[in-house]
């Protein structure tokens, strides 16, 4: 692993690695703020941040203003790139798509099963298991996790959160992409890294796998959404009722707050962000 | 003048305008951040940001997070661009040159003299004077000022403030270019947009400015600086013991605050942002 760039922030240090990743196979960057506590001798939790659509591990690092309040509660925060980049370990160029919403910069969180994603997109892996290792074997972190995201990431943050729930202990989203299922991004990406049997997608929306939870849902992780309502892609792409309703029906621990005037750019997750901190911090530090 | 975006955040809205500048004779772009505070029964008071080499009006906008503290304080916050750009009311080309230091995103604040800069570049006169009366008539705001900036910036808001001082309240700067006439920075730019004459660079010079003042100074815009100590530029370029000497000298309201392992980025003015805002809130609303 390697350290490209390292800058005090609100008393702790926001920084930017590289490394070879192994379900990837090919090196990946992301980057990692640490608050002022984290030490050796006094680990902190880390909350998850996935980005959406086109974004690399530096948007929300830049435009979030997240460490401010990350480093009065305490918690780290990581930012993984949203795919595979560049050229893969044999100095093959990694697969994209001319399109923002397939290909490089729109991995979705998913473990690719068709040519020629199936060789590198296996960002679920990456994100469920090979990052937080890799974190907590390098930085001064406990294995207390959240995750949260916005947009497609609010889509991985869901889905990953959902089907890994012992290792992460609160999830949340802003403006998430709710069921693939039922949205163009979703019928897009999902059927070029999928395939068109829709019956394979299920685990890669949020709305189906609420579905299927069954019994007592108090020991799950509480899951958080906000939303914009002046969000271009609230109807036609994010759909977020279809979890709410979801939700409710199997009353799973979930809120959600609408939020009247606010986009779907980080204007207004910066606007909001400190909620969702908070939030993380009553499940990482209790 | 014409919107080209606009976001609502933290309650209020962050605009981005372009207009055509009289003294700069081009288009110019500039963001504005209007807090919930403001209506036209309630015009808030403004703090200018002047941004360092190579930003435009964005990059404050989107990497200081200052929108929620000026939203909790009630003020406005106007980023302009750093220089003129692209081609003028004639359609020619606006002057620049390759490197990052001068030319387009290295406008120095100043009203240069020699040709080809001398056509476009007024950037003195477009800040003290033709943007504040365009944000006046245009914006629910008041005629209460102060201005702010980073390295280049705080050049520019350190000079402007001390020549303008009943028009604006209090003057601040993070890392700022103190003294153009004792550095590189400043003398490849002043030679180039001011000639050879150092006699004619000293009205753009903050230490110069502050060592001709006289007499009582207790009714001058009190000034803060802020200047990280791992700052890569401190020592040949920026040199804030210079005015802190002058300003001592005279008996000048300054205040410098020097801060360890913070570097010259965006991550170190996002870190005390806020205490800015709040000195400047101090004298723009009292």
């Amino acid at each position: 692993m390697e350290s490209l760039s390292s800058n005090k922030s609100f008393g702790g240090v926001q920084q930017q690695c590289e490394h070879q990743s192994k379900v990837l196979h090919c090196a990946m960057r992301f980057s990692v703020f640490l608050p002022p506590q984290a030490t050796d001798d006094n680990p902190v939790p880390v909350l998850y941040w996935l980005s959406g659509l086109t974004c690399s591990d530096e948007n929300f690092v830049q435009k979030a203003g997240a460490q401010r309040m990350a480093a009065e509660l305490g918690i780290a925060i990581v930012t993984p790139d949203t795919s595979p980049r560049g050229v893969d370990v044999n100095g093959d160029t990694i697969a994209d798509d001319e399109a923002y919403d397939l290909g490089q910069g729109a991995g979705f969180y998913l473990n690719a099963t068709q040519a020629p994603w199936d060789k590198h997109y296996q960002m679920y892996d990456y994100i469920a298991y090979e990052l937080p290792a890799l974190i907590e074997a390098n930085f001064p972190v406990s294995d207390k996790r959240s995750i949260s995201g916005h947009s497609m990431g609010g889509h991985g943050a869901l889905t990953i959160g959902l089907r890994n729930a012992p290792r992460f202990k609160s999830i949340s989203a802003f403006s998430p992409i709710v069921s693939p299922l039922n949205c163009p991004w979703g019928h897009k990406a999902l059927a070029a890294y999928l395939g068109d049997d829709q019956a394979l997608w299920v685990k890669y929306d949020a709305v189906e796998l609420m579905k299927k939870i069954k019994g007592d849902t108090a020991h799950l992780p509480p899951i958080k959404v906000s939303q914009g309502l002046a969000d271009n892609f609230l109807e036609q792409q994010l759909k977020p009722h279809l979890l709410e309703n979801a939700a409710n029906q199997v009353n799973y621990p979930f809120e959600i707050k609408v939020h009247s005037g606010y986009d779907h750019s980080y204007f207004f997750i910066s606007s909001f962000i400190d909620e969702h901190l908070i939030f993380h911090a009553q499940h990482l530090l209790k």
